[in-house]
């Protein structure tokens, strides 16, 4: 397989194209790093975007809502579809406004959507995405019902054109910004996860597993 | 003015209703601890969605990007633009995957997009998204130069209508599924802003302003 997406003008990055990487591997490390994707389709000639739960496996990402949400329904209707998710890793306080900015990683992804029908195949799906923000949940819980299934509907978005643009950057100040007695730097911003709260109705006895308990502190 | 934004065919949350909210409040509350919005827009008939940091004033969005950006130019010719801005607040960890979900605050913005041309209007806007993300560093800065100016787009999104959605739940199981031994609760998650790092071009003797050092430790 190609180490890279193809480059076309769907995809080209050309603001701050030194942050740009059409890697498979950088697009997808970006992608199994976020919990949220922004999906962005046409409804009645008008552009929506929407925040969905996702999984990947290889150069497919699968998304999943009620099977009469409208975001599926439109889903079946848009030949092509786009996604972005964007993690903020900090804010890049510079000499000026204008050179000042973000670290960030973030990944913008095309794809064709299509709905997957088989039972088998869509709880394949329901796995992979539980499995992206809850690694070693699935096989603690109980099997999905038929009828919750049915009741899902799955999206297998095949990526046709994808780009990644990460800054890790300090301040890129002008020549002359450098004399100004300003103090610059970054300030870092992390995502964790804190400490599991259980609910009011553990039945007697009943402690985190061992997997639950290590997403505890996790970084995002 | 209206404390609820109109509910219409466009910006209806049909799944999950009871997280729904078209308030006002709830909408620019969101939007002012968000850090990056998804702004989808038409670009060649497919839809095309690209994270922008942004600013709020009363009901106007403030975006910018390089002048010449696609995402600038193809704000200018879209008639309707849509954002979205996510906060992840944590997983919802169900006795089943069905039931499993996330703790998050959402909204979702449509409106009109207008570029701004004056310079006063641009540096009054380029000002708003600064102090969104940097509360008190424009004033710190040196004033923009016209050339920096010049070289900014900025667009103008009028909210016309918006919705928020948003989830600070606990697991609400299927009745049978509460004898199951498992546990079940939420795993919080947390984004906030760590300790500032200087660069390494800094002034002798500057440190970081009472403003700057305020920005440690904040929660988005």
């Amino acid at each position: 397989m190609d180490e890279h997406y193809p480059v076309s003008k769907k995809n080209k990055i050309r603001q701050l194209s030194d942050y740009a990487n059409y890697d498979r591997e950088a697009v997808q490390r970006i992608l199994d790093g976020g919990l949220v994707a922004q999906v962005g389709f046409i409804d009645d000639a008008s552009t929506v975007v929407v925040p969905m739960i996702y999984g990947r496996k290889d150069d497919v990402i699968f998304l999943h809502g009620a099977r009469k949400a409208r975001i599926i329904r439109m889903l079946e209707q848009n030949n092509e579809v786009c996604l972005n998710v964007t993690l903020v890793d900090g804010l890049v306080l510079a000499r000026s406004a204008f050179n000042s900015s973000m670290r960030y990683r973030s990944v913008t992804v095309f794809g064709k959507p299509k709905l997957v029908k088989s039972m088998d195949e869509k709880i394949r799906a329901m796995r992979i995405i539980s499995e992206h923000s809850m690694p070693g949940r699935w096989d603690e819980l109980r099997a999905p019902f038929e009828r919750e299934v049915k009741m899902t509907g799955v999206i297998e978005l095949c990526i046709t054109a994808a780009s990644a643009k990460e800054s890790r950057s300090m301040p890129d100040d002008e020549d002359d910004d450098y004399d100004i007695p300003i103090w610059a730097g970054v300030l870092p911003l992390t995502a964790a996860f804190g400490e599991l709260i259980g609910d009011a109705r553990l039945l007697p006895g009943v402690e985190p597993s061992t997997t639950a308990k290590s997403l505890q502190g996790r970084i995002v």
